[in-house]
């Protein structure tokens, strides 16, 4: 038995997102998929997140087992040609140790959410940007969003669907920038709770109006309660950017 | 009457390109229809450059004539109403004068190419890039592009359709740079013959992939012969990213 790590690059739309789900098509079962009509193996593959419906990646990580061995590439470069047209892609394929997880051997995550910032809507990017018209200060987003780095009870900024033991995160990196119209919001953590990012960007966005100030989105970290969190971003602007691992993948 | 100019951006996709055709739906039909709906008049509007079937813009310029005035900013809002979900924008939208002509007043028109370059197929991209599996040589690439710079007969890179009276263009700009797993190439001139730009794309790909030389491109330029020029890129890579005026759009 060989144990690959797979780096996944796709587009969410169209997706219930990563895990299966008996409503729809999720993109685990479209690599599993892959994989069988390539070698025949039924296998279960094992992501490092979970993103949800409409969430895209650039970089997620997926571990799976085949009882036959094949060249790393050999399994990249097969599993895509079962994939197409679906747009899943296996960007890079390495032979790992079978004590290798995805998700339990991860030490960090990466995000990024994409806001277009401008008074009209998207054509080229509608479906992969939160589309909001009114002007946003990143300044004042970036500069708030100090408040919510470092460890805390992120209940506020949890999914009250979330199945995480602890509402405790320690968030490494959470970065606003702005390129032109866009505003880009930059997030990394060991781990994040279930829509923590969407939760955050939808609270940053009110500072980001003047709704808010800093100490509103300190005091609603503060409140743990998913009431005093503000709205949820839309799934179309997240993009699972990259997964870390202690010894990292070629 | 009053003439606006509108910078429009769109995905090329799914259209038959900027003007209006008898077998599909273009861009052109889009907005003109979409102006209709807005405000009851019939108009035929201007484009600066007739894209291909399947070519992008990033910013397209066009000029209309409204028999009753509005104020820019509500043709803009307004239009953009009425082309949801149609993935053609208006991104902004200024009063001109009568004599502006959106297609013969332009002194300059800028492209970029992006090519995928590596062995996985695009996800997030597809549709929107060429998709070159083989490793090319950028900074090749770039070197050549020189050989295509200054006043030439374009023949050689000149589509058999083209309606143009004269294969000469002055080449302002060719540069080729890699951004990771991407190979932008960015054109400028005043203006391109039909299909200039895929055309020298495709031949700079076979310097990329060193199977020809400077010298090669050269030589294909000065035989002034289409048949002599290499493949034609695909448009899904091509975008129109901007057009000059003597006075610039606000």
């Amino acid at each position: 038995m060989t144990r690959y790590a797979l780096t996944l690059e796709y587009d969410g739309r169209g997706f219930v997102g990563w895990q299966r789900q008996a409503n729809g098509p999720s993109v685990q079962q479209a690599v599993e998929t892959a994989i069988r009509a390539f070698c025949g193996e039924t296998v279960a593959i094992v992501g490092a997140g979970r993103t949800d419906t409409g969430v895209h990646a650039l970089a997620q990580v997926a571990h799976v087992d085949l009882g036959q061995a094949h060249s790393a590439k050999t399994v990249r470069d097969a599993v895509n040609f079962h994939l197409r047209p679906v747009p899943v892609v296996i960007v890079s394929a390495v032979e790992v140790a079978p004590s290798f997880h995805a998700r339990f051997s991860a030490i960090g995550r990466s995000y990024r959410y994409r806001i277009l910032n401008r008074r009209p809507p998207p054509a080229l990017d509608a479906g992969r940007v939160w589309w909001v018209p009114v002007p946003l200060d990143a300044a004042a987003m970036h500069d708030a969003a100090h408040e919510l780095i470092g460890r805390h009870d992120f209940t506020t900024f949890r999914a009250s669907l979330c199945q995480a033991a602890s509402p405790v995160r320690t968030l490494d990196r959470l970065d606003v920038d702005r390129d032109g119209d866009e505003v880009i919001i930059v997030a990394e953590a060991r781990s994040f709770l279930h829509r923590q990012v969407r939760n955050m960007t939808g609270a940053m966005k009110l500072v980001g109006e003047g709704k808010w100030t800093a100490d509103d989105l300190a005091a609603a970290l503060a409140a743990c309660d998913r009431t005093r969190g503000g709205p949820t971003a839309p799934a179309a602007g997240l993009y699972l950017t990259g997964v870390r691992y202690p010894d990292p993948l070629q």
